[in-house]
């Protein structure tokens, strides 16, 4: 029985690389309960995906069959079942995209939205298709830049509720590389980060983003021979690395309408960083955005 | 005893951050014997050097007390004892710099060689000094900019015998995290590098840097949809990266004598990348100048 007052209309699933997140959703579309793990799809064999959906969904589920609509790395090809790539130009999702996945639970029936792709330059994602779907079921009528920062940070456009092209930055990750496995993780400790030192940094990547490659060991350098403070080196090389994917997504923000989809942290450091170039972008946050987007699937699954 | 025909009248040392490398040195300047181990820098504890050092030398040694000179990170603060770093302008090496390290074994007397700082921009090198070094006592008259490419590219300018200013890159560093730790991993794989692909994305990446950092997934992205081949996606990463280095560092380059010294597949590397930018580098070996530094400090050890 439910440990729920009643069972979930529907659960909703983020399941990447690293994390579940799962949400179970009432009849109006409200979140009754949540629930997370590092059960990411780079940790599971394809038969371990449901004993890992089961370990957070199970309290909630009731004698009837519950959908779970899940996005993200889980329908890759390492994944439970692999949902494949929708080309672009198109809707970020569709109903017709869904893959079942073969669950042996008969209290869930489990469907996982594809990613998209574009074939030149080549790109791929999977799971901010999501989040872009969501944004557009709040935002019907955006026409504008959708900019997604993170572990693999996506800019997509969008006209007329298609995204017609988009591309990926690995910003997330070489700041996770550098600043935790590389010589410069001697010089940043601590969380904290110094705006001064990450506006300066990218100001500087912005306009000579060649020299963004040379900056990074400086970082170390000044706090050998000068002490450079952690929270300064963390803000240095923050602003190089966002100021280096912005140097060279220029054609996707410049005198566009942006809007940003991610956590409030990195959403504030990028909306800093394009408010210094002149554009006033929007912020949605990600956790809502996907589950706007996944509710835009329901009445595809829906007898 | 020696288990040499007779002890080398000195030993050479390259202490770096992950490896030792001895070289046991006879009276006319010839290699005798040599020695290498992992016990790098990184992992030693002060106390820990000798004991590192004499489990590679102590077979060499006689009866007598035999030099030992080292450079590299043996002399930064966390390493046996701290070489005081020389600021440029100024000879790569001067025996002045030299710095005892304490050891108890008396069979030994072991000089570290300084590293070399600059305060603006701020930068520092630890052993590469040394190779500038010989790469000047084997080339006196050499007016110029050398290139040590590696894990920390250094690029200086030598005039008149002085480093006159250097600049680095984390080129090498770069390299390996995103080859073995990012995502692009499950696209590299194996050890083989296609050339033609290396030119492309050097080429690209010097033509529009700032488009560098948006390139980099696009080799995840094609693995995925097209099936980039590894030794494909192995080259393009690695001329994405030397293509960005060398894109910060066209003012060391352009119009300008570059020797390079290094390992011989990554000078081939960079030779290629510098010759279709109409520079006909020149390579040196670096164990060879490595050595012919570090002989140029033994007069200013003996009595």
């Amino acid at each position: 029985m439910s440990i729920l007052p009643s069972p979930p209309r529907w659960i909703a699933a983020d399941w990447g690389t690293s994390n579940l997140r799962v949400r179970a959703v009432g009849p109006g579309g409200q979140v009754l309960a949540e629930a997370e793990s590092e059960e990411g799809m780079g940790s599971l064999a394809p038969e371990a995906f449901e004993p890992a959906l089961l370990r957070l969904v199970g309290p909630w589920l009731g004698p009837g069959v519950t959908p779970v609509l899940a996005a993200g790395m889980v329908g890759a090809r390492q994944g439970w079942v692999e949902a494949p790539y929708r080309a672009v130009p198109c809707a970020p999702l569709a109903a017709g995209g869904l893959v079942r996945a073969p669950a042996r639970d008969p209290r869930i029936a489990v469907f996982i939205a594809p990613g998209l792709s574009q074939a030149k330059p080549a790109d791929v994602m999977r799971g901010e298709e999501t989040q872009i779907a969501g944004a557009l079921a709040l935002h019907p009528d955006f026409d504008g830049v959708f900019c997604l920062p993170g572990t693999h940070s996506k800019w997509a456009r969008v006209s007329a509720g298609e995204v017609v092209g988009f591309q990926t930055y690995m910003t997330g990750e070489l700041f996770a590389l550098l600043s935790r496995q590389s010589v410069l993780r001697h010089s940043l400790g601590g969380e904290e980060t110094d705006e001064a030192a990450f506006d300066e940094a990218l100001s500087d990547a912005l306009s000579r983003p060649e020299r963004g490659a040379a900056k990074l060991f400086s970082i170390r350098a000044e706090s050998l021979l000068t002490g450079l403070a952690p929270a300064a080196a963390r803000g240095r090389l923050s602003g190089l690395l966002i100021g280096m994917e912005l140097a060279g997504a220029r054609p996707w923000w410049l005198g566009q309408r942006v809007m940003l989809i991610g956590s409030p942290g990195l959403c504030a450091a990028y909306a800093r960083a394009l408010a210094a170039q002149g554009n006033p972008a929007e912020t949605l946050p990600a956790a809502a955005c996907s589950l706007a987007g996944l509710a835009t699937l329901l009445p595809g699954i829906e007898p």
